[in-house]
C-alpha cells in the first residue's frame, strides 16, 4: 500500500512537471491517467434547452431549423405559436425537481464512477453562468441556477465518482460560426470570443476531469486552436495531472489524437483497440436527450445493456452510458431502474469489470456470449473473468479459450461455492452447471465465472 | 358454445325486462352482470387538471386550498406567480401525445379486462365536453379533445376490454355545491343542475360499463338522488344488462348498498366477502395522479403488485389497478413496463386468475404466502390453483390444506412437465420441485401451481 | 330645499308600497326614478375576457368562432398557438394596475353622474365570482378579483355617482342556450339555471341602480322570465325605489316595454321621444371593448362627443358614453382626455344640461348646429339654453326660435358679461357677438346661451 | 437654387475626401452637416425589452436588480413567479402590431425632420439581428423581426425624413463589461467583442445619419475607442457625409467633443451655446420607455412641449422629443395626439422655426413667454420671428428688443391681415392685437409674429 502511494506521489510529481507542447506529436505522448482505465463505467448526461421540446433527439434544433424534417415542423406547427423559436424554448427549462444531491447518490448507487455531464450542447446554451453567453445561459434564463456548479459540488461531496464535462465547440447557428464557416474557417472570430474563453472558464471554474469535446467535425484542430488549449490543460490548468479528454479536437484528430478516442457513438468494436477507447452510448435507443414520447421498448433492456457493456469492456474501452434528464430535472423512473440494475449487477459482478485488462482472448470460440477480462489479484496470481451474457443452457458451459492447470479453480461470483470443471479433450475447459433454484441465483443477467490458475 | 349463447341471450332478456324501483332493496336485488366477476383484473386512470401540477397527488388542489399544507403553498409559492389559481393550471393539460390507440393496445397487452377512466374527478373538470361544465372542460381548456369519447372509440374499435368512466357526485370547490353543503344538504341545487345531467349524459353519450362513483361521502344517498339515477342505469338506460356500479352512492351507501363493494381504498380484506368486491389501488404508492418528481422506489414493484392482486382474487375481489398518465398524454414507462409484466405474467398464469372463484380456503396453513382460487374445467373438473408468491426454498413445497387423491396431478402452469408428489401425514401434500434452470422457469414472480382431483 | 325632501320621501314611501305583477302592462306604469332623467350623462365601461385579444371589437368570440371571420382567423392564426381557445384569453385578464379608486376619482371629474359596468357580456364570463359561472367568473381565473364589487364600493365611497350593471342575458356559445334555441326556446334550462340566479345574485350583492340588460333579442321576454324577474325587482329587491332599467328583455320587449328605452345602439333619434330614451355610444367608433391597436382617429374628437351629446339631451335623451378599460385595468390616457375633457365642458356648461328637459323646440330653424333645453330656475322662471356646437362665425348669432321679450337676458355660460340682442323682425333674435379674446373664451366646444324670459 | 446645389456638391466633395484623425482635436474641427441644424425637430423612440414590464422606466432592469428599488421589488412579487428575471420579459416583446410605414407616416405628419430609434439600450437586447448578440436580438427574441431595419426602409421609402440611431456603449450587466470595469476600464474585453463590432454592424447595414451615443459615463473614450470610430465613421464609413453624432462618447468627452452637444437629459439651457446643442427630452414626464400605467397628466400638454421647443430653438438647439412605443408595436394614441398637434402646429409655425437661427436676443425684456427666431428670405431680408406662448392678454403685444423702421411688417404667421404697431418710446414696439373671432385664430397655442425690416 505505501508503495503504491509512494509511486502515485512520484508519478504526480512527474506530470506536474512535464510541459507539453501545442502539437499532437507532444499531446499524443502524455499517459493516460490510470483512474480513467480502471474506471470502466462512465454516466453520459445530456441536458440542456433541447429537454424543453423534449421531442426527437437532442438535434431538435437542428433537424428543426437545419434540415427543416417535416415531422418537426408539424410539430411545431401543431403545438407552438407561429414564430416561436427555438430560445422561446429556454424559459421552460425548470428544472424546479433538480437535486444534485439525489442525482449523485442515484449515480453513486449505479456503479459507474464518472459522470459526464453536457456543460454546453451545440445549440450553445450554457448549463453554467458563462461571462461569454450573455443571456444565453442557465442562470439569466430558464433554470436560473448553475447547474454544472451544483452538480460538481454535489457529486463531489458525496461521492468518489470522477466529475467530467461534455462541451461542444461548435454551436449550429451561432452567427460568429457560421461568419467563420462561410469563409472557410480562416478567419476564427468564433474560437476567439467563444469556444476558448468558454473551455478556459469551465477547467478554471469546475476542474472537471474529463473535458468531453465534440462538434468539431467541420473544422480542423488548427481552427479550435485545440492543441493550444489541450498544452495548457496538460500543462498548467488545475486539472493537469487527472483529467482525461477525448479525440473530438477537430476532423482532423478524432480516432487520431488527443486523450482516449470514440472515433464514433456507440463505438464498440468487437476487437482490442491500440488505445484506450470509450464506448459512448445512450440508453433511450433513439436519442441523447429526453423524449416525452419515448415508449418502453425504445429503453435498452438489461440484456442489452449488458451486452454492449461486457463486450466493451472485454475489448479495453470504457462504456459511457447516457441518460437524458427532464427539464424539470427529474431522472425519468426506468432511468433510474437502468440505473440501479447496473448497480446491482456491478454489486456482484464488478470484480470483473473493475480495473480489469483485456486478456489475450476477447471472446470464447464455442459458446457465444462469453466475454472475457483479466486481473491480478493482490498476491500476484491472474485470474480470467468469463463473463456469459446467457445463463448455461443445459448442464454444461464450455469454454474453447481457457486452459485449465491442475490447480484451476472456477467460482460464480456471487455464488458461494466453487464448481466443478474438466479439462475438455480438444483444449478448453467443460464447466459444471449445477442445478441452481431461482432463489439462489447472484443476479439475473451476464454472469460471471472466474477461472483461476489458468495456463498461460 | 351454442348452449351458452342460449342461456346469455335469455338472461339478456330477462335483464331487458326488469324494471328496478329507485330504492335500495330493489336495486341491491339486481345481479351482478356476469362479465364483471370474471375479469378480475382492470385498470384505473386518474387523469385531470391534477395531472398538470402533477404533484404531491390528484387531490392538489384540496391539500392547496382546503387544508393549506405548507409543502404545496411552498410549491406554488416556489413555482408560480402570486394569485394563481388552480384553473390556471387547465390550459397546460395540453395532451399532445395522446394516442387512445396506443393506449387501448397497451392496456390490452396487459390482460386487463375492463378500464375505468376518470370523466371527472373532485376537482370538477370533465373531460368529455359536458353541457353543464362551461369552459372547465377538455373541449374548451386545455386538451380540446373529447378525451373520454376518443378512449371509449378506442377500446372498442382495438380490443375487447370493456369501457367504464368514474364520476365524482361532489367538487371540492363547486359554490353550488358548497352552499347546499352549508344548507346541511337541504338544498340540492348542486345535484339538479350538475351531478345528474352530467351523469345522464355521460351514460348517453359513452355508455359505459362500468359507472365507478366517488365523492360520495359528505352527503346521503337521497341528497344525490342515487337510487332515482340508479333506477334508470339499470332499467331504461343504453348500458342497463350490462352496466357494473360500485358502492359509492352516499355515506349510508358505501360497504352496504349499490353494485360490488370498494369500502375504502385499496380494499384487500384478507378473507372472503358476501358480495363481490373490487380492490382499487395504484401502482404509485403515493397517488393516483401522476407525480413528475415520483421516484422507482415509489412504485409498486412487481412483487408487491402480484401479492395484491394473488391475496384480492383468491378473496373473491377484482384488482382496479391505477396509473396515472401525464398531461402530455402519455403513460410514463415504468408504467407501461409494469403493465405489460403483468400482461406477461397473466400469459402464463391467467387460467388460475381468470373466471375463477375463491376456494375454501383462501391461503395455506403450512407454507406463507401461497393463495388459492378454483375453477371448473370444460368437463365439469375442479382445479384448484395454488399461487406462491415466493419461490419455494428448497425441494418441496408443503401445503396444509390441499388434500390429495391418487388421481391427484400436479403442475406449474407454464411448464411441461407434471411434478411429482407425496401426501402429508398430517394432511396436506408435499410438492417436489425440480431443479428448474433459471431459462426454464415459466416466470419470474408469483408461480401457479394446478392442483387437480383433490378431495372435496 | 325642505320641500323637495319631503316629496323624496313620500315618493319612496309611496315607491316602497308599491307591488307590480309580471306583466307589462303594470311594469311599464313604474314612474322612472328621477335621478336618471336628471343625470343626462353616464358612462358605460366594456370590460371582460375580450380585453384580453383587444382586437376587432368586443364581439371578437362571435366574429371568430360565430361568423369565422378571416380578419380574425389570421389574427389568431398569426398569433396564438393552433387549438388555442378564447377561454384560454381568461388567464391574460390580469388587471394588474386596476385601482377603483382612480376609476371612480376620474368618473368623477368627468362630470357623468352614473356608470355603468359590464358585469357579464355575451362571452359569459362574470365579472364577480357568481355561484353559477364556476371557474369562468373574475375570482377564478385571471384578475383574481371581484370587479364589480371593488368598483361598486369605491364609487359609493368616493363620489355620489350612480352605479349599475350592464347584464347580457344570452351567451353565444353557452351549451344550454344554444340547447334552448335549438328547441326554439321551449325548453328554458339556460335562464333556469343561469340567467335568472346570475340576475338575482348581482342585485343581491351589488345593489345597483341601473341594470342595463342585453342581449335578448332571439327570444321573447316569456322565454327570460323577464317580467317576473322585473316585477321582484320593482317590488322586492332592496334596489326597488331607485333602480332604473332598459327595454332590452326581449324581443317583443325592445323599443316597446321596460323601463327607459335604448331601442338600438347609439340611438339619436333627433326628435323628442314619447319615453325618456338613452343614448349608449363608444368613444371609439369601431368597438365597446378596448382595441390595442386603436388609432387617434379612431375615437370620437371632442366635438363630435359633444354634438352627439347636445343633440340627445336636447331630445330629452341621456347619453351613455362608453370607454374600454385594458386587461391590465387602466383607462387609455386618450379615454381619460376625453373624460376630463367633458368634466371640464360640464363644469362651464352643466347648468344647461343636467335636471333640463326639451324644449318645445329641439333645434334651431336659422343657425344649424344650435340645439335647446329648457330648465326652471329657483324663482320659477323658465330658462331656454341654446347650445351651439360651433363659434358664432361674423358678429351676430341669429336664432329662430326663441321669442324675446324685453325682459329677456342673455348670457354666455362662463362668461361674465351679458349679451346684447336684437329682436329679429321675422321673428327669433339676433345676438351681438362681442369680439372675445383668446383667452377670455369659457371652452373650446359647444357655447351656451342662456335665454331668459321668453315669451312662452 | 443651382448655386446652393453646386455648393452642396463642393462641400459634399470636400467632405468626401477629409480623413479625420482619431483624436479630439482632428474629430471636433468636422463641420456640422447642414441638414441637422436646420431640422430644429427630431422624434425619439425608446423601444425594447423595457417595453414589456413597460412600468417605471426604460431603466427598469437597473431600477429592480441594480438599485433593488422596493417598488420594483414589489411589481415584480405581486406580478411574476419567483425567480422570473429579465430576460424573460423578451418573448412577450411580441410587436404584432407594428407597421413601420405607419409610424413613418404618423411621424412624417409631426414636422419632424429626423427620427432616433433606440437600436440597443443598456440592457443589451438589440432591435436588430445583431452576429455579436446571440439569442439576445429581436430576432431570436420576441419580436422575431428586424425593427431597425423595417423602420429604415419604411421611412426612407416615404418620407424624406433623416433616419437615426440611438446606441448604449455600455450594458448594465454585460458580463464582459462588468469584468472591464473591475478591472478599472484596463481591459477592453467588452468594448472588443461587443461595443465596437455592433457600432460597425450597424453603421454599414442601415446607414444611419445620426449616431446617438449614450451610456458612456462610466468610463473615458479612450475604453471606448471612441476616437477610433468616429475616425471611421467621419472618413471611410458610408454615410461620412451626411452622419450627426452627439457627444456622449466617453465621461471626458461629454460636453466636451464630439459632433453636437447633448450635455445632460432635457437640456434646455436658455441661453445660446456656443456649440450646437439638442433638447432631448420625453412627452412622458417620468420615463422615456412606455408605461402602462401612466395617467394623462404624466404627458406633457402641448403648452408645455411647446415651451420646451420654442425656447430650445430659440437658442440654437433642436428638440429631440421622445415617445415610447408598446411592447405590440403601437404608439399609444396620446402620443399620435401630441405628434399630429405638433405637426398641426409645424403647419402653421414652421416658418419661424425651421432653417432659422438664434436672433441677437433669445427672449422679451417686457413680455415674458415671447422667444426669437430669425431667418433670411429669399430675398436676402432678415426677418424676425418673435414666437409667444400665451395670447397676448388686451390689446397690445409690447415687445422690449425689436427695434422697428418705418419699413416693419408685424403679420401673425397663419393670419391673413397685417397687424398696426407702434414705435415704443423706450424702445421696442407696441403690436395692436385686434379681436380675433375663436374661429379665425391660426392655432391654439404659441402664435409666431413675424417682424421684418427691423434696424439692425
Amino acid at each position: 500500500m505505501e508503495k503504491i502511494l509512494l509511486l502515485s506521489t512520484l508519478l504526480g510529481l512527474l506530470a506536474s512537471t512535464t510541459a507539453y507542447a501545442p502539437n499532437w506529436e507532444s499531446l499524443d505522448n502524455r499517459p493516460l491517467p490510470q483512474w480513467y482505465d480502471e474506471a470502466k463505467l462512465g454516466i453520459f448526461i445530456h441536458w440542456g434547452v433541447f429537454s424543453v421540446p423534449s421531442y426527437s433527439s437532442e438535434w431538435f434544433w437542428w433537424s428543426w431549423k437545419g434540415q427543416h424534417l417535416p415531422a418537426l415542423e408539424f410539430f411545431m406547427n401543431e403545438n407552438y405559436k407561429p414564430d416561436f423559436t427555438y430560445a422561446d424554448f429556454a424559459p421552460m427549462f425548470t428544472t424546479e425537481f433538480f437535486s444534485a444531491a439525489q442525482w449523485a447518490a442515484l449515480f453513486n448507487a449505479s456503479g459507474a464512477e464518472y459522470v459526464v455531464l453536457t456543460s454546453k450542447h451545440h445549440e450553445g446554451f450554457t448549463n453554467w453562468p458563462s461571462k461569454h453567453s450573455f443571456n444565453w445561459n442557465s442562470m439569466d434564463v430558464g433554470p436560473k441556477r448553475d447547474l454544472v456548479g451544483e452538480l460538481a459540488h454535489a457529486i463531489r461531496q458525496n461521492t468518489n465518482i470522477h466529475f467530467g464535462l461534455y462541451h461542444s465547440l461548435f454551436e449550429w447557428f451561432h452567427p460568429l460560426y457560421l461568419k467563420d464557416k462561410a469563409a472557410k474557417f480562416e478567419t476564427q472570430d468564433f474560437v476567439a470570443s467563444k469556444t476558448l474563453p468558454e473551455l478556459y472558464e469551465i477547467v478554471n471554474a469546475y476542474k472537471p476531469e474529463v473535458i468531453w469535446s465534440d462538434g468539431d467535425w467541420e473544422a480542423n484542430s488548427t481552427y479550435w486552436n485545440s492543441t493550444e488549449f489541450l498544452a495548457w490543460l496538460y500543462t498548467d490548468s488545475p486539472v493537469k495531472d487527472t483529467v482525461v479528454t477525448n479525440d473530438r479536437w477537430g476532423k482532423d484528430a478524432t480516432c487520431k489524437h488527443g486523450g482516449y478516442f470514440t472515433c464514433q457513438d456507440r463505438f464498440n468494436p468487437g476487437v482490442v483497440q491500440k488505445r484506450k477507447f470509450e464506448n459512448a452510448m445512450t440508453i433511450d435507443k433513439y436519442s441523447w436527450g429526453y423524449r416525452r414520447d419515448a415508449r418502453l421498448s425504445d429503453y435498452l433492456t438489461m440484456e442489452e445493456l449488458l451486452k454492449t457493456f461486457v463486450e466493451t469492456v472485454s475489448c479495453g474501452g470504457n462504456m459511457l452510458m447516457n441518460i437524458g434528464p427532464t427539464k424539470e430535472g427529474t431522472i425519468a423512473p426506468i432511468f433510474q431502474e437502468r440505473l440501479l440494475q447496473m448497480g446491482s449487477w456491478m454489486a456482484v459482478n464488478g470484480e470483473g469489470i473493475r480495473a480489469t485488462h483485456p486478456w489475450k482472448h476477447q471472446n470464447d470460440t464455442i459458446t457465444e456470449g462469453v466475454w472475457y477480462t483479466q486481473k491480478r489479484d493482490k498476491t500476484g496470481g491472474l485470474n480470467v473473468y468469463a463473463i456469459s451474457l446467457n445463463w448455461p443452457t443445459g448442464m454444461t458451459l464450455s469454454l474453447g479459450v481457457p486452459m485449465p492447470t491442475t490447480s484451476t479453480e472456477v467460482t460464480l461470483l456471487g455464488y458461494p461455492a466453487p464448481f466443478k470443471w474438466q479439462k475438455r479433450n480438444a483444449g478448453g475447459i467443460d464447466i459444471l452447471i449445477p442445478k441452481i433454484g431461482f432463489n439462489e441465483i447472484p443476479c439475473k443477467w451476464a454472469w460471471t465465472f472466474k477461472l483461476t490458475n489458468l495456463m498461460n
